[in-house]
């Protein structure tokens, strides 16, 4: 890849950010036409964290840090910091002495496809992390890669100055330029579905507030007794 | 697949399961005479959680959750709803409507061979969930399936009205019409495990209490000393 | 393999052992030069374990557990029983009963690659278990296996007596040889880390710190703005 | 689970199973409504092997293959062996010495969860199998499990006396009361199959053949010129 | 995601594409600095495979292959299709009957992050597909995706128009404005390889040769005999 | 790790290795008492290969393969290059320079649990090798490790200096001072399995070979028709 470290990039505005993090990872997915979701494999070191900031991006190599020391110099208050490496790694490229210099840039957390260690001491810090696995093995800095490049974590392209929502749910990744029109969207949703939510307490069936009958109709779903599926199967 | 939805399937009497849940799913299942174990995959959205009931089934299409709609409508108090897909599907089918959906209804809880959403707020809900995956990811209501017909999960079949129990070790399926069989081994088992807990509690050793020392010596295995075993073993 | 039960294997001096493993887990693998680290796939079965003692190590058959029956017999106060089986296996070969009998004997902990189950309970006793499963899948005593011979977990090497360090980043093997060593190097470490920790509050950068900004030039990584970048892109 | 070997089940009628068979496993899933398919992890030993036949199932213990001696007793001419372990297991339960026992009595091959070994003698016997994985590793003949009984495969229930069919494609199940059924709308599909591939070769397009324009219009899918794309992506 | 279908992409040009092919994937993903590799999940379904070409792609919906069909209108001659899903799905979403297809338009091969059935008809059309599974599993026509947008396979962004080539080490894409450099690169590549696989046949070494000693003496690597090691590690 | 490459190290006898070879890696596993399988992860590139020879051991940093080259200059006529790294990592760390320079050594193949490229060109060359992936992804030469000392390949130990034996079965590993002794074991194996084909041949079971009626008899095991079966479950 091309080795480089790319600074001043523009991240999206973080007053939005915020208030699109508000709603949380599956709401604002769904805001985005059920896309940007970074996978099943990302997962909270701990539960009950929600954050939401911008990307900053670092591309290492397996079993090498050395580019998320290049990544920090480019962090700043309100960045997320999303690694990954040019080829699966499940080392612990990350721990709590890089989450206390991330911290002291006011950066809000690390989504990272690699693994994490000294858990216990980020817990402490309260420090939130979302990684593959954890993984005390150690690596070494003696390759290049890049920071602020687009990247790709679960099959995702993430951007720097991307926007960044994680909560327990998992990661998601809102382009820049479209972090408004999901707040909105988002917004109109959260209505929906506490409109949804009502109906349901008051015992109303999805079945009908979907109109999902006529569909099960159309795809020739039948209602069947217990007796009579009994006799059908033989 | 027959694209049904069965009604009025008789159910395990409820009394019995939840004489059964009480003793939990490794005690049941090795009253079952080690059968019935939905497999390692299966696991709860937070610790502590153990329930029982009787089983509502949901066989879905991947990417789609039209057939939970359509099993909310089958369920009843007492029951549990089980989901699994045509193939292997991680996505969110279920989350926090779905979970307020059931709850109205008296449904105890969800295993699913699928992924889930909304988790914190699952968590807040105290609905119980077993899941294979946490995922955000989005679904369609666009493809027919099944409701209370026979599904494997973990490679154990579930019928409709089968026991299901679940708690921090996993899932189990009673067959409904072993469940008062089961409640009666599990007893019996419970007894026996209480005597073995104050006999090596008071030092007794499962060697002994078991008669292994005649199985280890009928297999050839033999004693040496560490320094008998380095001369053999150069 | 060989069925033998090893006696009197020599252990690791516990006192160093204890005070190694106050360093935790990834401290003391960096002071091992990053060897001896068990992989990601043990889990601790709740967070805030932390561990050190000897190993008993135990070779099982897949779906069996007779010769955890046998390496109890060996266990002795200090000790962490080690087991692992001759293929890959998921079962439950470890439960509360085992645990009992184990904590009678002044033993700190379990680690396996198998599943482990009774895990409410074992939490409930806080017996520390770190395991590649949770499984309420039982098992039979039916087949011979080995009790402190050396075995693998995980790709390292665990020879009886060697020192095993447990916490929420995972499982340490330090040979017994080496544990004294091992502790005055992580004792350097920690005081190192101190530094950097101090340095990186006041806002000095790893780049400065261990001089990385030389090997990014010696590898050819380029500073490039945004703008300069979307160009060079195309 | 019950101990037991089951005799004199009831076989699919052989020549029907035959003619099914020479349509291959995709076709024959897709004329039960797309049912009935072991599962991605079945892999043939070889390419080209195509068979069908009807079949003893054979539950075993992990590391164990006690209960492959005992359905070997059970099998007759045009069966197919199903192999499937209490937990997942890799280990070779099955060689070449068990498949000279098969071959004698007319069975036309093997399917199995678990590993299989002596591969290059197999394939010189043209011994036909699917397995999920290829493994050296022995096993012992120790622990009872149960032979003709329903067992699940790659998610399937598979009872004795059903129809398998497999190819390159995998593996399928076709329950015994429905294999004329399904031989019959597989010979539909036959033609409407080929009646598509002339019009492909002719030129005729899917969307069309199918009618899938109008599907997309409904779905709101929407044709673009590569700048009208890049121009509303930004 | 936006449900679009976009036509008349540029491609990237044909006959640079071909001459780049010819150099196989090893060697043109080191021309490329080692990017552009789609990752090790992606198989061939038979050896001695080896194309090129310009990507077409398809976003599907698990379980879903209505926008395959719609790719395929917007194939033409020297393309390869390139499909993926929203989510993991190793269904067959691709056959015998769309290879067909493709091959009258004029198309040159299959990569898919799905499964493919058919296979043993797709070997004797001897049309190219790589594919992470083989699965009968069929699939539905309902749901939207998109077509020619970029999509990521294997952790790489692929763009409709970008070159594609694959062989038996798996798939590769080249960005379409960078086909003519990496071919530059390529065949600079093929003449250093040349010159060391002449060298390294007369005897010389990759130590020598890509002067490498000085390399192991600056990390610190010794030479020990086998006695002096033995002594070193007790 | 210690970084260090050790030379002279002593070989296993190679006219008995080879004579263990040809019974093959099942054979030998047997006749080592069921130990010393690599595992199923390791995979021929090519059916039909067997070798034996003597293992010189390489370990490498992920994504580096800097030790491989170090490694070549240990080689000798007879050996068998057998790579790990310090953690799990799929890239392509060798490919058919490589090769080139080992067959002019005389090694007889590579077994590894990285990938390898140049598939193609490995398999023209006829080179043997067995790997855990295939995969293009390039690796650089930039960090230490160790050659010719103990490594765990798929949870076994290998030794410089061991016989290793691969086949279409996997791999196996024979500790050098065990190989006489195998070899004397494997021959008398070899006449057992014969006489054992000649009675199957013939008809006889292994139920009445083996003596296995009594131990079915002896574990419970039930003979029921398929009638009394059904009437027993319900």
């Amino acid at each position: 890849m091309k080795p480089v470290v790319v600074t001043g990039t523009p991240r999206a505005e973080l007053d939005t950010v915020d208030a699109l993090a508000g709603h949380g990872v599956a709401t604002a997915h769904e805001a985005m036409d059920r896309t940007g979701y970074l996978g099943t494999a990302l997962r909270p070191i701990q539960p009950g964290l929600r954050i939401g900031g911008t990307a900053v991006t670092a591309l290492c190599w397996p079993g090498d840090n050395l580019m998320i020391h290049a990544a920090v110099e480019q962090c700043r208050p309100g960045d997320i910091l999303v690694v990954t490496t040019t080829s699966p790694c499940t080392d612990g490229l990350f721990g709590e002495l890089l989450a206390t210099a991330l911290r002291v840039r006011g950066v809000r957390g690390l989504i990272t496809e690699t693994g994490v260690r000294d858990v216990a001491e980020l817990r402490a810090l309260d420090f939130p992390v979302w990684s593959a696995a954890i993984s005390a093995q150690g690596t070494v800095k003696a390759t290049a890669g890049a920071v602020n490049v687009p990247i790709t974590v679960g099959g995702q392209v993430v951007r720097p100055g991307d926007a960044i929502l994680a909560d327990d749910d998992g990661v998601l990744c809102v382009p820049r330029a479209e972090v408004a029109r999901v707040l909105a969207a988002a917004r109109a949703r959260v209505a929906k579905e506490e409109a949804a939510r009502q109906a349901f307490l008051a015992g109303e069936l999805g079945l009908d507030r979907y109109d999902l009958r006529s569909t099960l109709e159309r795809l020739g779903v039948r209602y069947l007794t217990a007796e009579q599926y009994a006799k059908e199967t033989g």
